[in-house]
């Protein structure tokens, strides 16, 4: 009877752990933040870095992925008053990438399931996620590294897990996230890190076909980090070291904070 | 792990059952339609049979509440390609609606949360039901028995657990739910049987304004049944036995079926 089960009635993150929670702040913010878009009470930061801590033994590095649903009620969409908030923390292996996208970027095959523009959830992690999965179905080509969506009016706003930044000379462009998609944690690292490399960051419409304009593309979150965009069906971008860059900035960060 | 849970990654069906499950054919065919859509095995008929005279005892009226999901996954929106969907059938009472929704009809709220348009998942019941929680969270006035929920074009699509069909005269039009909306057992039901009145039932889009000048309203669904629609926020409808003739060609059918 849970209502993340009936109704998807939810937010979830999901963030990369060795020790400790990388960027906890930002992560627990933003779970924060979009337990409120949905009138949903959020655990504490420090009930949640119990749980963390006992599923954590040892140092080795894994995933963690916290899920705050509403909690249980009759079958019913009415929210009853004392809902009380259901939370689940999973730890998995990191996963196994391949080198080659670190190292010589990453192909993304151009998914035929639209986001839909729906203001009232756009940025928020919930567990509505069918167009995500539908989306995924679309390819089963181990090269292709993730699909990229577009809204019903040919915006483009994502990766089905991953966020997009596309560079048009000293600008960094990445779509407006207010009618469709999710606000990462990393694109908001890299949103902030832009000015060390010299470059202004343009939150605004991208267009698909600026966007094959574009002088690099890349791709973020918060297990990968950054990769650099080579191929998206048959368009290619010639080889570029923006993704690197973005990745020595991000281990730096990663290092002061641990 | 499972993906109902983690992505609502799956489909539902609610229906009435009083020592046999009402319109079970419907259900059904409605159920598996829904699977293929979103490329999941659906259960077959008898294992649902079997569930629903497990949970039964005895001829008391209830709900039946039947989730299909894709199964369990690890922590990817990829499809593993030998998911097994998980079933989960619920057994209920059946709601006890004010006498005075028969007999004098309903308001409704008009709900500020728009559906958003998703061609690939409309008229699907799947578990991606945020929109309709939302929706559900804007009024706490028990006097109100739904909201009425409009597309961001400001078409007229549901209610948030009916379906709306509207009288001009001798056409009875009920919404096209080719871009949102759920495809209702009952809404089905009232397309075939309006011929028996003497309406013709047209599928189309249809205007909120157009709305406020019908002759009558009414919202269906398959544990109610029909309810004559009075009140729309400050707009009001006169008194109509509209639903009545309805509610009484469905008990007939209902009747013959037991």
């Amino acid at each position: 009877m849970d209502r993340g089960l009936a109704y998807g009635d939810g937010v979830f993150r999901t963030l990369q752990h060795n020790g400790y929670p990388y960027c906890w702040g930002m992560h627990y913010h933003r779970l924060e933040a979009d337990c409120n878009a949905l009138g949903i009470v959020c655990p504490s930061a420090d009930t949640l870095l119990d749980d963390m801590e006992r599923l954590q033994g040892g140092k080795q590095n894994s995933v963690i992925k916290i899920i705050v649903t509403r909690g249980e009620s009759l079958r019913s969409y009415a929210v009853p008053p004392l809902a009380q908030p259901t939370r689940i923390v999973i730890k998995t292996a990191m996963p196994q990438y391949p080198d080659s996208y670190f190292q010589e970027g990453v192909a993304l095959h151009l998914c035929e399931t639209r986001l839909a523009r729906q203001p009232r959830l756009a940025g928020v992690k919930h567990l509505n996620r069918l167009e995500n999965v539908l989306a995924r179905m679309e390819w089963t080509d181990h090269q292709i590294a993730d699909g990229l969506m577009i809204d019903e009016n040919g915006d483009v706003i994502e990766c089905t897990s991953a966020n997009l930044f596309a560079r048009f000379g000293e600008v960094m462009v990445t779509p407006d996230l207010s009618a469709s998609g999710v606000l990462g944690v990393t694109r908001e690292r890299l949103i902030q890190l832009a000015p060390k490399l010299d470059y202004s960051v343009a939150v605004k419409r991208l267009r698909l076909s600026e966007l094959m304009n574009a002088d690099e593309v890349l791709i973020c979150n918060s297990l990968f980090g950054v990769w650099q965009v080579r191929q998206l069906s048959s368009h290619s971008w010639k080889a570029g070291n923006l993704a690197a860059q973005f990745r020595e900035l991000l281990r730096e960060q990663d290092a002061i904070s641990a």
